[in-house]
């Protein structure tokens, strides 16, 4: 049996919890090679600096893929996808993979599908098949419609990805591999580290260790790009008014981050917060125990619906980012109003019945990911099942 | 009641026909506004220069857009895709336009696509759910999760688009713009023109007047780039020994085109046909007339399937190009080989049975797609039905 | 006599005031038209919104282009200048100007160059001639390579590019309109604003009014990307020190930027400087008299160097950004040495013999600039002088 | 002594003759490692596919760069050039090469200058400071002043691009590596294999064994776009009304290219010339023995100027594409007038006394580049010498 080579490409931090099992798989299976791509905002400091995490992981990068275009508004978005699929395109036409694998519904996510089908080369889709409405939904569902291979995440996802015309021959619900690393850390979830002396960021130095803390994560929602200032002032001000020691993360780029940066940083000078420290990034492991450890996690961050659903941790999920997403016990569903935040915080870091759920997957998603790699065969020709 | 900016896209010769009668429609409409692009191989001469005929129709031009990359492998095609968007993102954003209609399923219609619904700009299909295979589908498919108002040409497709998980809302079967120009000539189809007088072209001098003539017009099928010489030579080959006067047209722009070309050149510099001339381009008007009074089409274009059915025109469809698509009894299919394209075509110049069918529309398909544009509330927000 | 169209391409803070004036001539001269094309960091928040500044100033846009691609090393440099080209070349294509402008020397310019000539339209180059070393260095000699007409600053400049073999005819030292701004406040030089309390900016409550202040505006030398964060750091220790009330500019945008701008930053963090007010942009009049009314100007900006050698203002120039410009009494060169630093600094403040110098011009530049585009005949043929 | 990773981009047909003993040199040399790049129309089959001659030539390629835009206006030039940019900056990016070459004058080889020097590679011209008018002069000079090192091919060229201001000691006469090609044949000129019988092409069976025969090489000159077909046809009537057996070369890309092959064409359909025969390319030694058995070469290709007077072939050159270039005895200079050529061409073919100069090189060019590389220390800071 031939090594079938396997190109994937990431393009944000985010992304990377979401198939690191699965790259270790594959660059451990006998009949699979690994070409790691990296490319958009997994390659800037302002976004995390994804990169060198991955590289500390041991994962040795084919090809780095600078594409991210500056700009305030949606434009810059669509250049920058058109711009991914011609150096994609290139990178494609270098590397000579078997198959390419895109992951789940970011905007630039359809320039690794463009590249790889009109270079006829086998398409694989994960984490395809949810719901969320705005841009990531249609960008997702075309990348279904684009890709050979569909690797989903849940059953949910898997009917629907079969309802949409996809050979059931070619879908297999695989569950997620950031549950992997939920399941990996359940054991040990104890916080062996001090956040802030292994990870600085800027802000208060909160009193976390005594008093506990929350976790805050929100992105700008593209779609209503004119607000995401508006939208992360709410979060802020609620938090600040609660007074209980905060970790917030800074947002990822998308075309209305500079608003929610913005927003953070007029926020920082004005009102000097005195309970929220803040951090670009952490290792995927040791933000899950931060999570675990944690009184909740406030924001839109699909973390709340993956990883704290399997992990029982408590969420407030802030506007419609996450809408229509199968969710769990865990979550306590709030609009961009100040009030309703503080509220929805105060019930959740008080309930006590949340359970551990299973709806994205048992924690064996990155292997499950590579013995269908290995087995399936893969071709480029599709046609719609009706 | 304010004035809909409606752009619309064409990125080739065959998509004008497609769109012809709803861009007249739209232009007329009091409540509609055309912004027209023209892009991609519509500009070029060597695939027919599509953009003097629609300059010559009276329709002004907003915008062109120069983004075909050279090249003879399917790289190209992808990077003229990218390139697309970045191009297609300027122009909306210059524009401004309240819906951007994205026709069909040609590769670089994703560019379309692309740039306008990440730009949160109303996304209209023209002619999805239909069924091919290869590259297309793929395109086509994707187009669908993409748009936001579905405008297809026949029922079948309507229940496709449906089943997929689009709103019931915005999906509207109109017919298909080209069979309202197929319309049009059926009152008045005599062939009031020389062909070789009027269009000039290459080759022998054939004697179609006496003799009558068969039609020959043959894509390449992309993702089978390496052998678009040999399935074109099959035809070249059968058509010489019939010996029948033949009107060819050159193919259109896509990754095979030099092969096909190719073919075609090497071709005419060998054998020498004594009954072949040569055309690059036709009016579309002109070119019905001439399927009309023709003995027969050969090849793969989609004209075989759509106006053929509606005008009962004899058609022998090679290949897989149009696979899965619903047809008429007016043709029939045949694989690349020589010995059944010649039985093929002489069983069809005799035939005498083949009637007139309506599968993609009465001829009202402009008028009604203008209507729908006029009247149907437009937004940038979806969700899958399921 | 015809009226021609002038097209202007400004893409950067720092370049709109050395063209501002000519902007105001072009506008008004009754046989020009102005074309005005924002691009690049110009249009960017993050560095200075200069759009802003020049749409409130009057100006009527005539086309944004979005080109910067993010990224932290000398490849995003690149890419954004082939960006440029590609942007650019559609622009004028659309525009069809009688000429284009592309102003001095940043990475970016030639990128205007390009789009023109390449298009056969007569391209004018404003500000050539100069002397720096760097990537500048080359940069501005090949616009001089590229341009048909050049409208130089100083004497000196106009000897070098005919020395380069560009034809006598069509050289001309306007002076800088750099240096009409100054002339305009020389006479109403009074710090009629608070800085702070008009732009705003993070950092210190300085007690500029009563015991005087400094001002920093240091820029990353490009092709010494690695050290850009180490050199800051030696100038704001040097600052930090001396504990003079310093108004310090965020730079502008190139491969470095991040490394100052981190640099900044971390510096903010760690050491809380007392004495620092960071702005991030200034309109260029209120810029002017915070300088006149300074004690020095401490950093590698040609500020120093034209404007300040005009309005007699102390000048320590930093490291070999303005390497080789012209200069006059009024400037002091250290190297990145925190110690030599200060020690320039206490040098020029103490300094009472520094007069004006007309090195860059008399303050007329901008209407000398418009009646040479108004009355010497432009084309796009030329030769090598010997 | 470590190796130095000689980076060369070769983007089109011509070019590679000018640089193929270079490349063997440095292929060969103990203390160079060559990095070659194929790019633009080099990769193109209508325009020679330089690249497969290449390749049979033994030399490894380390990247193919696909950048040319299709289109027919000067707007794609630019484009090309822009994307150019974008591609070759990645390219230099992952084989970090020690220095880069760029060729001649092109208009896309500012694309590798400026993707080599914005990234801090030291960029190294060939064949700079000669003089030609129109677009090419632009980009030859611009070239020459973002180089750090410059390899020229006449003592004439030198003598220019030291009054340009460049370094001394980095400017040295290698000699053109065409008249390396050229001395390699000088003692082996026996035309020693059938044109047409190796090489195929198209058109008449013209009688060059018994009659003689004359070449054809007639290139579009850019920023004369509009009347490159008017251009070609005056050279077409005045060979085929000559009547003296022709082998007729087709063009290379540029913006007129079309213009050029579409009066080639439409001459071929229309006159049905009986005594040109029409190649698309041949291997460079060939084409040489085919100069120097010929009775003249007619057009504008530099080779007239270099090859030929090396190999005292007789020329008429014609138009103004070699303008001002040093030329030796053999040439005779016409404009785009069909009597002027006949005349030019009965009276070079009948003159006798032609004699062979040196202008460009003795033949030891590439040995002589190849050293000059492996010895002269390489930086990328420069500053102008005045």
């Amino acid at each position: 049996m031939s090594i079938k080579k396997i190109c994937v490409v990431v393009t944000a931090r985010p992304s990377y919890s979401r198939i690191k099992t699965a790259l270790t798989a594959i660059k451990n299976h006998p009949n699979l090679e690994l070409q790691l791509v990296i490319a958009g905002s997994a390659l800037l400091g302002r976004y995390g600096n994804a990169v060198e995490v991955i590289e500390k992981d041991g994962f040795t990068i084919a090809e780095k893929v600078f594409m991210v275009l500056e700009g305030e508004n949606p434009t810059s978005m669509a250049k920058t996808t058109g711009l991914g699929v011609m150096e994609l395109a290139n990178v494609f036409y270098r590397l000579k993979p078997d198959a390419v694998i895109t992951i789940a519904d970011r905007f630039e996510t359809i320039a690794t599908s463009i590249a790889a089908s009109y270079q006829n080369i086998p398409l694989i889709h994960i984490q395809g098949g949810e719901v969320t409405g705005n841009i990531d939904e249609k960008v997702r569902h075309a990348n279904t419609k684009l890709a050979d291979l569909h690797l989903v995440a849940s059953e949910d996802a898997k009917q629907r990805v079969l309802k949409m015309g996809e050979d059931p021959n070619m879908v297999f619900n695989t569950g997620c591999p950031s549950i992997d690393l939920a399941n990996q850390i359940k054991s040990n979830s104890a916080l062996d580290f001090d956040p802030i002396l292994k990870y600085g960021g800027v802000g208060a130095e909160v009193n976390w260790k005594e008093e506990g803390y929350i976790v805050v994560m929100q992105h700008p929602v593209t779609t209503e790009y004119a607000s995401a200032r508006k939208d992360v002032e709410a979060t802020l001000n609620a938090v600040h008014e609660l007074n209980i020691p905060t970790f917030w993360f800074w947002p990822n780029v998308d075309a209305g981050s500079d608003g929610t940066s913005g927003g953070i940083r007029a926020f920082r000078e004005n009102s000097k917060p005195k309970t929220i420290h803040f951090f670009k990034n952490m290792e995927p492991n040791d933000f899950l125990k931060l999570l675990v450890n944690s009184k909740c996690l406030i924001g839109n961050s699909s973390v709340g619906v993956r990883e704290c659903s399997y992990l029982a941790v408590p969420v407030v999920n802030i506007g419609t980012r996450q809408h229509k997403r199968q969710r769990g016990n865990n979550i306590i569903d709030v609009s961009y109003n100040k009030d309703a935040i503080k509220k929805a915080i105060l019930e959740r870091i008080s309930n006590t019945t949340i359970t551990s759920e299973s709806i994205y997957g048992d924690g064996d998603a990155g292997a499950k990911i590579a013995e269908v790699l290995a087995n399936v065969p893969l071709g480029f020709h599709k046609t719609i099942t009706y």
